[in-house]
Order: structure tokens, then C-alpha cells, then sequence
């Protein structure tokens, strides 16, 4: 019955996918602590969780090719903004470790079309691109051709590491705004899978907890995908975290009826007037403003695009297809016309405070302050 | 792959059904102008179009016992708030037709039971109650037991003829509020399915093209049970209304970027200080309300609770396995603590109008009016 693509378009091909089975835990099982990606040294090759079999099977698939990596993005099996970075950082080690050239020019020609390709899987995703440079300016200090893989897969490493550490700090910094006894209500997934490790948005909460608070959590199911029905629970309930799991449309019936203290999401990209989330953040931040519920964005300083507007942003459109099918079931006419953006902005004004590793800025942000 | 259950609760047995397949369509074949729900008078049973099985499948099923017709309610087969009106009038003649009762006591006292045992399928359904209590009312004419059989029959096929005027009726009024060009976003299926025929919200957007007006639909999918992805968009298409399908949490984002021009929904039940309709639709009003959207409700008269308040309302709380599973395919752990309200309230303020066979009500709502 269970065949993998579950959560991808019916239509996609699975071609191109070169992924090995490593780990194959039933559900329930006590997860072990890995990381959600990491890049392996015997192998030269990326691992992670693949969260699209979530929480049917934890399995840690590799990928051995750029095209297994990018398919691995597009189809997200890796997904969530600070997971992204570190997908973008060791897709370039990947690049650079397969790499046949022998001379640096043509080594860095070879990760600049890297570069390019890793950027175009997800074109809002504001981290994928920030590691993916981050890793190209780093070659920049090599001397050699082998120095620029060392350098590659160090960063890319570096980047995860920071990204855990980050990760504690931002926690921290949030649990400050949760009290004892409060239920959290969050959108799909900024949580350990969303990130290398500890999460964003749950891992406010996780630090909240670890300071001995009791942290209550609604997990919105996030459609169409369904990284919080799938995910967040999963993750929170390998925690003993209580959770309790509704639709994304029950958002203004739960807050409405006093269940809600708080509001936490992610974020993807932040500009100076806008956070850009998974789609239904926007309408969440409406909700809780007219409740009067404080709604918070939890996200490392990488989100922040120091540059860019609310529209200068292209928001991804995805597959119609995931609002036709669930897996192969199909749940609506063959050919209806779907409209399936990725993201919605929400505007500035809609946000109590943005937690992040460096602090928790309150209204009016200044991204100048955040760079500080 | 398909096996009929695909919408209800896995754990759901199918023992207490009994239905036979009196016709099977292949889906995108012309649907015959068939009456969603109606009385079968060769076979004295309840016939009616499974709408578990849309989009997949238009398929008519045969109800010849009580319990078939209750577990085809429970289970949503047949839904909506006016079909389930006549639902619960062909229920109680059913009821009296397969009684073996030789007093008029005795079959009184059967039909009592029988009205019990529909109105607990759907507890907040003010018209399945208020179509099993008019049946009841109008048995009090009869003078002896053939006559009571013949007024259950007579009453509740009287109940679907008015529906069907009254939705043309309630569409005509309603197609006023409507603009050429208008773009209309609705929620769950208030449509031909949701009725005997034409429909409620969907029929005021019918009359609206039957005018010569251009409308264009956007369906939300209504979450957990996609009768906006399965049954709105079906629905429409069927009658050639661009329809675009979009998740429930997209809302907020369409009507920030000004896609809609109107919303309009059904309603369960209207109290004198809210409408109850499906969860979600609070959520939406709230949205509207931000982007100074007009909010419409359309229902027929029978759909207020002349009585009643928000807070004597009791909210079906339904099935946590709906959150769980889609059809049989696990969507999130198995023991997640699920929140699974059928209905939510939304409060006068936020509604523009309600539009009804009699007329248009606009703020102040004062149930005394509707009455006159």
C-alpha cells in the first residue's frame, strides 16, 4: 500500500532518485538522536531523514548525486528554512566531491552550475541559497583543487553545526516569552526536522520545557502537504511534548473559544516588511490578531534578506496535483483548476516580536538592528 | 484501490449497511438532473447519490432500513443542511413503511423512536431534526395506520418539492448581491448536493449565471472531509462555472492579493446570534471581515433556531481517525490527540447578509423578522 511517493505529485517519475535505504525504524520506535542531515565521510555523500515518509517510517535515505539532492528538495524530503541551508551547503560539497575538473576555473565553473541548480529548487526559500553561497564564497579562500573540496564540505559542515547551535541560543532567547502552562499553537513544521537539530518554533518550545515549563501545543495540519499532522506531532510526541492535532481552518474556532495563549511559526524568508511562511501563516497572524493572541515568528538571523521587499519575492507555485491527489487517492476532479502557492506574506504589523538567536525583536523591526 | 470507504473512519464497520447500487457513472459522464436525495416509490425506499464516492464515482444507493439510512447520514452519503431536512422526513416514512404495527399507538410509538434515533445522527443539523418534526406534526391528521404511512410519505416528499423551489427562490434573491465578473470563494458544498437540488450558496451563484452573469468560483477544499475539493468543484464544473480549488488556509493570502470579491457560505443552524456551518468558516468570516470582504450566508428559513442561542448549541465533535487518515492511508501518528469539530459559530457581526427565500436580512438580524 505504502510506496514512497505518498506525498509527491502521482505524476512525478521517480527516475532519477538514487537513494539507499540505511535505517529503517517502524513507527513508535525510539528515534535516535541523528541529525535530520548530515553529510557522510566514508561515503562522500549527503544523508537525511526522508520526511515525506513521516510518520509511516523514519528512514535515512543518501543521496549519492546533485540530481538525487535537488529531487530530494523539490519533493521535500528535506524541507524547512534552516534544514534548506544545510542542504544547500553540502549540496555544494557534494558537487565539488563528484566534480571531475582538474583545474580550479573550470572546479569553480563546475559549482557555480551547481549553485544554480541547487537555488532554482526552491526559489523562495531564502536559507537554500544562503548556504549554497555561503559555501561559494568560502572556495574563494582555497588554494588548490582539492583545497576548494576540503573547503566545501567544511563549510557545509560548519553551517550544520552553527545551525544546532544557533538553534539553542534562539530557543533560549524565546522560551523567556512562553509561561508555564501554556498552549502554543503552530503551523507545519520549524522543528528538529525543519532544521539540523532542536527546531525554531518548537524549539522555543523545547527550551520552554527543558526550563521545567508545561508547554501545551495545537498543531495546525498544514495542508496540502502536511508537515504538522505528519511531523510536528511525531516530533512532539517523541518528546512526550502534549500535542493535539487540528485542522488548519479550526485556527479561528480554537482561538475564538480561549484555547490558544500563543502563536508560534517559522519563517522562511524575512524581509523588512513582511515574513514570508508556509502558506496559512498569513491567515493564522489574522486570527490571532483579531483574539488579541501575541503571534510570534522564530527564526535564525539567515532568514532575514537584508535587501529584498515583500514584492520583490517570487512565491513558489507548486504541483496542482497535491490539491488533487492525496498520494494516488484522487480527492478532486482530474482537471480543476488549482491555485497551490507555497508561501503567503505576512505583514509586519501582524507580529508581536521575531525570535532569533541574536534576540527577540519587538515592533518596529529594523532589519538594521537585527544586523547589528 | 477504491472501496467505498474511502471518507469514512477507517475503524468504521460496514456491517449495518445495506444499500444495492441502482446506478454507477463513470466520473466526467453528464450527470442525469437527478434529485440528490428522493423517495422511490416501486420500492418504498430512500434513494440517494453517495457522496462519500464524489469525485470518483456518481453512484445512487438504495436505503431500505432505518439503520442504512442513519449510518448513510452519520457518514455523510448524504449531507447539507437542507438534503438532510428531507433526510430525516423519507427517514421517519421508511420508518412507518417497514413498521409492522396494526394501532395507531403502536406506530406512533415506532415512529417516536425512529425520530430518536435520526435526530442522534447529526445532533447540530437543525434540518434534519425540523424534517423528522414536521413529519411528526403531520401525522396527527391521520385517522388510522395506512393513513399515517401515507402522510410520512406524502409530507416528506412534500418537505423536497419545497426545497427545491425554495433554494430557486433563495437563488434568485441572493443573485442580486452578485456582480458580473464577480469572483465568489465559498466554503465546504453548499451546492445541488448539499440539497434536493439547485442549492443554497451555489444556487445563488447559479441564479447569478442563469442571469447572465460571469462568476468565478474559488472552492475552499474543507477540511477534514473535502467536500469543497470533492463536491463544490465536481458541481460546478458539471454545470460549466470556472471553479479554481485552493486549501482552506489559502484565504487569508487570496484575499489579501484581492482575488475575492465575495464570500458566501451556508449555514446549519442560525441562532439570533450566530450561524453555524462547518468548521472553518469562522476563520474565513474573520478574513473577510480584515479585507472588508462582504460575508454572505445563504439558507432557507428552516435553518433558524427560533429558539436557540450560540451557547445552547451543541458542536458534533466527530471522528478523530478523520485527522488520522485519509481513507486508509495514515496522515499522521496513529495515537495523535485529535480536536475534530463538525460545525463552528460565527458571530452576526461579522456577516454581511443573509440571504433566504424570503428576502435579504442585513445587520441588525433579528430572527423576529425572518419569522413574518
Amino acid at each position: 500500500m505504502f510506496n514512497g511517493l505518498l506525498w509527491q505529485s502521482s505524476n512525478h517519475s521517480n527516475k532519477t532518485i538514487e537513494y539507499i535505504f540505511m535505517q529503517h525504524s517502524p513507527l513508535n520506535q525510539i528515534v535516535t538522536n541523528m541529525r535530520t542531515i548530515d553529510w557522510d565521510n566514508e561515503s562522500n555523500t549527503v544523508i537525511m531523514v526522508d520526511q515525506t515518509l513521516l510518520p509511516n517510517e523514519y528512514k535515512i535515505i543518501e543521496c549519492k548525486t546533485l540530481s538525487a539532492l535537488c529531487e530530494s528538495i523539490k519533493s521535500l524530503r528535506v524541507r524547512g528554512a534552516p534544514a534548506l541551508g544545510a542542504a544547500g551547503g553540502f549540496g555544494m560539497a557534494l558537487a565539488a566531491t563528484l566534480s571531475s575538473a582538474n583545474t580550479m576555473e573550470e572546479l569553480i565553473k563546475n559549482l557555480e552550475i551547481a549553485a544554480t541548480t541547487i537555488k532554482a529548487t526552491r526559489p523562495t526559500a531564502v536559507n537554500l541559497a544562503w548556504g549554497v553561497n555561503r559555501v561559494m564564497h568560502a572556495v574563494l579562500d582555497a588554494y588548490d583543487v582539492d583545497g576548494i573540496r576540503d573547503v566545501t564540505i567544511a563549510e557545509s559542515m560548519q553551517i550544520a553545526d552553527e545551525d544546532v547551535a544557533i538553534n539553542k541560543k534562539l530557543g533560549e532567547n524565546g522560551a523567556k516569552l512562553l509561561d508555564d502552562g501554556d498552549t502554543v499553537m503552530t503551523h507545519c513544521n520549524a522543528g528538529r526536522m525543519a532544521c539540523v537539530d532542536w527546531g525554531t518554533a518548537l524549539g522555543v518550545i523545547r527550551s520552554a520545557v527543558a526550563a521545567g515549563k508545561q508547554i501545551n501545543v495545537i498543531a495546525c495540519e498544514t495542508r496540502p502537504l502536511n508537515q504538522g499532522g505528519r511531523i510536528t506531532t511525531w516530533e512532539l510526541m517523541q518528546d512526550n511534548i502534549p500535542v493535539k492535532l487540528i485542522t488548519d481552518s479550526m485556527s479561528g474556532h480554537v482561538m475564538r473559544k480561549g484555547m490558544v495563549d500563543k502563536v508560534i511559526v517559522g519563517a522562511d524568508r524575512i524581509t523588512e516588511d513582511a515574513v514570508f511562511n508556509k502558506i496559512g501563516t498569513y491567515t493564522h497572524s489574522v486570527i490571532a490578531k483579531e483574539h488579541e493572541v501575541p503571534f510570534y515568528v522564530a527564526a535564525p538571523v539567515s532568514t532575514f534578506d537584508f535587501e529584498g521587499w515583500e514584492d520583490s519575492v517570487e512565491i513558489e507555485l507548486r504541483d496542482p496535483d497535491e490539491l488533487r491527489f492525496f498520494g494516488k487517492v484522487q480527492i478532486a476532479p482530474l482537471d480543476v483548476e488549482v491555485y497551490n502557492p507555497a508561501f503567503d506574506a505576512t505583514p509586519m504589523e501582524n507580529i508581536s516580536a521575531i525570535i532569533t538567536e541574536r534576540g527577540i525583536f519587538e515592533p518596529p523591526f529594523l532589519i538594521d538592528e537585527v544586523k547589528m
